[in-house]
């Protein structure tokens, strides 16, 4: 297919490696344009504006956040796109943002799908990422063979786009939760001489299988937080949006509140950086251990 | 080996009976005779007081709680129990109440074992619980062969019996707090009309496998509280031991706190009963859903 | 004085009401003109722009929030305002915004005064406001039979504006925390069977005397929610803003988190237009009571 | 009268003394006799056992918690104690002890008022307490003298005794719902430059007058936590009781589990001798400052 995409962060670029490993045409578009040469030599287009890039079968975009994806996507943008144009979001923004630029699409005769995906660079990299679908069922039908060539399963959630991000977020919550969860236990055994990894392993072999309490507890068992494999800060960005998807919906999320003061602790302290796992330390911090 | 055992709620009567089939002696005692009637019929002999119980080989006990613990396990019945008996409470009992226990038996020759069980009823008649276990290690060795008659598996802790409270503990607070956020999650999804079925069967099928998520995000998202599998009343129990250990080691539990409250709403509503996973409910109930 | 005047809600139509008792001239603009009216009957001009208002010797604006303060002190406004005009912004706005319009006034070489105001429509409407004002020292100075003619005290904070505008939600933030932490302390003495308005007695009369323990209190005693002297969504709106000023500074603040869940509680069940006292409702009702 | 005294700490010492300054008889009992030695040169006469203490017209007792209540007057020292005895508990214990010590006097006929008082040693000095009584009322007009002595005002709150307890408990977890708040204030001010003396130079002048902001803000403003008006370490008694009260009728006190993770904090690193005010300090851990 012949594919734009915007966006180009360590998870953008793991994706379009993949899209050309498949045999895809992509164009690719970032701010600045030095991310694109590595792609540019496996095949990709390098274009000039997010206009070049917003034509073709469909379009991808991996933005940081809601303020660079209405930056890029705004009126002027969408008002020069070929009609029927496949806009598929991969990135994690709000709910409210997701409804507005499917609103907008729509009424210029675009097909917006939001498709926000789970998984770190590392994943992306191995195209085995979990991505969530929601938008126009044909649009979804027509890009499944791109899903197909950057994660491992497509989940379909509904002809709504924004559902999709209200899963997402929700997962990101839970996994949000469950880090802080860990991070409180291990201060709870420290405090009684107690080995986290022996917690770890009752818990990872019987109820709690699965990578988040096995990697997060092993990152914070060793309290081991830098290369940060995803960033205290990005993870503030999710609890963020969360919270505000629950304020929208008059809905308290006290688990998110107490997440994101632990946050906020860990950036004060200038772990922002530093790996999600940091919670565990912040956890300690509070126990003067 | 010729067992006693101590208290026949669900669990114990579980347990009491797979240790039957395993061809072990139990002798069985319980504050309400009517409990042990049925056992009988499987080969159990019904001893008259605790401390008939509280001889041979090794003696069991799985009882309420500390006070329940306090009151029977008394100066006078370890006083006069044969030294060198095995003493293995199965129980989930506060951190201090252990400690006490592991004295008092330790200054009367008397070995005791803490081996609190993962698992409800229906894992434990399965013979498939899962045993954290902490105290002299010889002891342990010569009571594995009781504990591979009623769990699959057992994890040794060390040599301080509190250890494996506190891993019980923990473990507890680790559900708990998956429970609320599960509940907290499907509050979000229901303000935006996303099933939580859909949510269920994303993050169950990538990063949160297992039985917690699978089960109560289940009994969440069909609203189905009773009959209890775990009571909401247990919960809040397991929950006030996890912030009393913390007290005692000065360890906040921030989202610890955040469950109790929402135990005491459920409470509050009459749902004490009810399965721990009417955490959804309550979520729901803030959120006037 | 020549004065300008934008924003006619409760609060803006009592202070110009008071400004022009005092003598001064008063040129009011309001998004919507029917509120204009009775002030144009006590000797206030009425303009047909921002524009027009944005002039003489001063301008008070008093506009619901950012977003308001954003679509009309935009570029154009202030590009074309005199030189040396000093705007005197009475709103309680985010700390963000407040840097921001001091930051664009004071390149145009207007003056921006932050003057964020403490007291209802009634205290307005007696003219005894207390004003909390920062910025330029010598306009203050200039506008202070302005404040003269509007409250009762004047707190000079220094020449940063935004200064004033944290100090201002600091104290929202207190006001809240007092009535989240009445409503909880009336849930659990109704959970005795003890009344409201002995305990209010006792700590009114000795550590806690002032209005806000009073008067919130008396509300939350009497159940009396409606109608609403400070709406519990503004009442989110001013917790919303404290939350965005910590999370901006790094700084958790967990009493904040509290009521704003709280308040999303009221909200979600239609009581957003009740007094804020309503949280006294919500802490019953976690109880329930 | 002819009064008994139990539990000479700084409250205990200082009420002894006020009641011989206005004519009382007084026997006094603490559990290190040296307390009493200063006591006796002002006229009090020491006795040897409390049993001796728990006799004449009333008999008054500030001990230090539940277990020590408990264990002072157990079923041995009521039982010799003289039919219709008053009781005045004026220490802070739990509703549940109230509750147990009530029902274990009035069985055997003897009568039992708490009246908790509030103010901190240097107002039991003075004569200033403010004292919440509850009980039977003939017993209470009774004792009305002795009130007189040591307090400047007496609340009367019903024939229930722990009615009295509950609004104690309440009052003193407004207090530390204050100071925690004034903490996280501090925080947030401090992260933007604003002087906390100018925040409550507001506050204080105009919605939140009173010894409670006045002071406890002082102490944070000034980072003065030593030496200890009211520790730490007792603050989170009271705050524990709250909850346990809260507990005990299902009513979640979400304010008051936050204070209690900010006090273990504070405790935790190692200043739980210091004034409550050290959440001051505690918040602005949290944030790096």
């Amino acid at each position: 297919m012949d594919i734009g995409f915007i966006g180009l962060g360590n998870m953008g670029v793991a994706m379009v490696a993949n899209l050309l490993k498949a045999g895809h045409q992509v164009r690719v578009w970032n701010r600045t344009a030095e991310r694109a040469r590595a792609l540019v030599e496996l095949g990709a287009q390098m274009v000039e504006t997010p206009a070049h890039a917003f034509a073709g079968d469909a379009v991808l975009s991996m933005l940081a956040d809601d303020a660079a994806a209405r930056a890029i996507f705004d009126a002027g943008l969408l008002e020069h796109a070929p009609r029927g144009l496949i806009h598929v979001n991969l990135a994690t923004i709000s709910v409210a943002c997701a409804e507005e630029l499917a609103h907008e699409h729509a009424s210029r005769g675009l097909h917006y799908v939001a498709a926000p995906v789970m998984g770190r660079p590392d994943v992306a990299a191995a195209a085995k990422l979990t991505i969530m679908a929601a938008g126009p069922a044909e649009a979804i039908d027509r890009v499944q063979p791109i899903f197909d060539a950057i994660g491992q399963k497509t989940w379909r959630l509904g002809s709504l786009p924004q559902h999709a991000n209200v899963v997402k977020l929700a997962a990101n919550f839970t996994l949000a939760s469950a880090v802080e969860t860990l991070g409180e236990a291990s201060a709870l055994l420290s405090g009684y001489g107690v080995a986290m990894t022996d917690f770890l392993d009752v818990i990872t072999s019987s109820v709690f299988p699965g990578p988040v309490y096995q990697g997060y507890g092993k990152l914070i068992a060793e309290g081991r937080y830098e290369p940060a494999l995803f960033k205290a800060s990005l993870g503030l960005k999710d609890v963020r949006l969360a919270l505000a998807a629950g304020e929208a919906a008059s809905t308290p999320l006290p688990v998110a509140s107490v997440v994101r003061d632990s946050l906020l602790d860990a950036i004060a302290h200038g772990d922002g950086d530093k790996d999600f796992a940091v919670l565990g330390q912040v956890a300690a911090r509070r126990a003067a251990r």
